[in-house]
């Protein structure tokens, strides 16, 4: 198992003790980290992923432009080193709350927004090099998962596959968290105190992550999972970064393959596109978050021709059509010979499809025939 | 422990049955069956929840009119009953696909869109006097629980103190159902072959129903359950019926009180308001979904003056206002001074307020300081 060598209180100290060090010798407190623009976000030939390029910046405390943004870098982790501390985590809205104090002889809040808590740690990020879920920072709670597997969690053993049509809930945060901060005047760093999900025991030949939660309880009920000797997660709509996390040290660590069940329109494309090659936003989070191992299980332009599908096609909209070009342009697609076929069948057809759509086939269609018949031919977009 | 008396399949043959007797003898066939509109639902003051009235409607074959809605009700029946035969579920989106085929000889869909065919589903609710559940249809799966309690569902025992930081991933469909049927010449109903949640074993003396994920991960981490003996369920956003059926069946079989945990502002006092007496949409089931025993536990105007919160005030936009007039006008809040008094000092603040300003009292403040203390001084609207 891949261990995180990172030690997030051990890097907020040395951050804290830079600042100080600056004040002692009479400099002007700076901070140093790689540009988080559009301009230094860069396509990584060789990972085949979103990542940050070379530029840095650099935030001062005596320039009136940088002031506020350098008070609240520090405000942030000034509040994740209370969690650590405390063996506690916190939402992004929470932190917002936290931060949001008012600077004494004054009336100027440090936040007033979240953006600026949310934007703040991901500066923090990139300057601890520790992810915010290792900083003890939670985004949403989504999803569920299913299969074959045992975990240890928050010291419970916990069997994903004895967990009736509910499933397992999926937790904002799946790191495995090797160290614990204790209070007191000086720091002790006791691992596998708070040990979060560990591994125990993996039966399965590889993952079906779904963006529908209706597709999920559909292959549950159908113990699609144990017929065919895998693990199925859903989120709803957009993935979240522990749906994320999960899937990648599932992924990594045990070499599972992802493949990815979406709608037939730009935005299933999209979902794929975010877990295998990463997101502008998150670039400087790919390497914990990207999905070298992923493929593209359907719905295909050619399951619409071969399961005779068209019948339930929703006609696009300009805002389909736009979408549509926007991705086929990706550079990570735009040389694709596989992808730039779809995108052109899906343009011709000028039309999408929801994976529901499979139902008219038979209730238990998708888990007979269709994922069956796909993963067998191994019919996957890379 | 309630049981539900009704058997799904056998009111769908009856249904089944009649309109086939109206053919035999000759007579249009006809489906008699509550109002569902608006000018027949009303606040019955003894239940306290909204419900229709006593106008009845009719649907005929012939009627051109009719017509088609009811072949729709008619359909809907026939994909309710092959679902129940084949011991299967479906979500209102799988329905939709299967209800959606072209009349033989024509260019016509039984349905076109989604709407139509759950509107014929809460028709059939009616019709059947079984809820969608029970007809094995479900809709947005959603939320999550955890708390000192045991459960039997699909054949798993499962108990919900021991699922880690994610706890267990509450199913759409929360019934215990009793019945299967088989695929056969004849149905036999086999008891007890697919029985979904049964609670074999409950410590708690109330339950925390809260609108955030977050503020759950809040109260799981800091163990909250397991010091107060309580339940926390959450879902993210509106209550889904499956959750909303789980606390009526905590609450109906083990006589626990639900509390209510949401933001302060109108549309935190309209979860509460839909949970305790019910919505227009679902009149027709109030019976089997609100929450006679539910409080509304905060965030109250009192909180925010007795917590000290005004600083995080959020403040009031033009459809804030609209939308608190609008409760307050409602039958069951109109004559309520307490909740009246809520309202007034909403409106005179001008500004809503979020659970989660909670922290900015520190990470733990709700855990252990504003639950605990109100609870304690049992301060819930009813």
């Amino acid at each position: 198992m891949k261990k995180q060598e990172k030690k997030p209180v051990k890097e907020l100290e040395e951050f804290g003790k830079k600042l100080v060090l600056d004040i002692e010798k009479g400099r002007n407190p700076t901070i140093d980290f790689a540009l988080r623009s559009l301009s230094n976000v860069v396509f990584d030939t060789k990972t085949k992923t979103l990542s940050l390029g070379e530029k840095q910046q650099q935030r001062a405390f005596f320039n009136v432009s940088h002031a506020k943004k350098f008070l609240q870098t520090l405000e942030v982790a000034k509040v994740s080193k209370n969690l650590l501390d405390a063996g506690k985590h916190a939402s992004l809205r929470d932190v917002f709350y936290m931060a949001k104090r008012t600077i004494p002889q004054s009336n100027i809040n440090i936040v007033d927004d979240q953006v600026e808590s949310d934007k703040a740690l991901e500066d923090l990020e990139l300057i601890t090099d520790c992810s915010r879920e290792q900083l003890n920072i939670n985004a949403n709670k989504m999803g569920s998962v299913a299969g074959n597997v045992i975990i240890e969690d928050a010291r419970d053993t916990i069997n994903w596959a004895k967990l009736g049509s509910g499933g397992w809930s999926i937790p904002s945060n799946v790191e495995d968290i090797e160290f614990k901060s204790i209070k007191a005047k000086y720091v002790i760093y006791m691992e596998k105190q708070a040990v979060y999900i560990e591994f125990k025991s993996i039966k399965a030949k590889y993952v079906i992550y779904m963006e529908k939660q209706a597709v999920w309880e559909r292959l549950h009920e159908d113990k699609f999972w144990e017929k065919q000797n895998c693990l199925i997660v859903t989120s709803q709509g957009q993935t979240t970064r522990g749906i994320r996390r999960l899937l990648q040290r599932l992924s990594q660590e045990h070499d599972l393959p992802i493949y990815v069940l979406a709608d037939f329109d730009p935005w299933g494309f999209y979902i794929y596109s975010v877990l295998k090659f990463g997101s502008i936003n998150l670039a400087h989070m790919s390497g914990s978050m990207t999905l070298q191992n992923a493929g593209f299980l359907g719905i295909t332009a050619d399951d619409v021709t071969n399961y005779d599908l068209k019948k339930h096609f929703i006609k696009f909209k300009d805002v389909d059509l736009t979408r549509l070009k926007q991705i086929a342009d990706y550079e990570w697609f735009n040389k694709n010979k596989a992808w730039q076929r779809q995108f052109k069948m899906m343009k011709d057809f000028g039309a999408k499809l929801e994976i529901q759509a499979l139902s008219s086939k038979g209730i238990t269609f998708i888990s007979d025939k269709y994922l069956p018949e796909k993963i067998k031919k191994a019919e996957f977009l890379d």
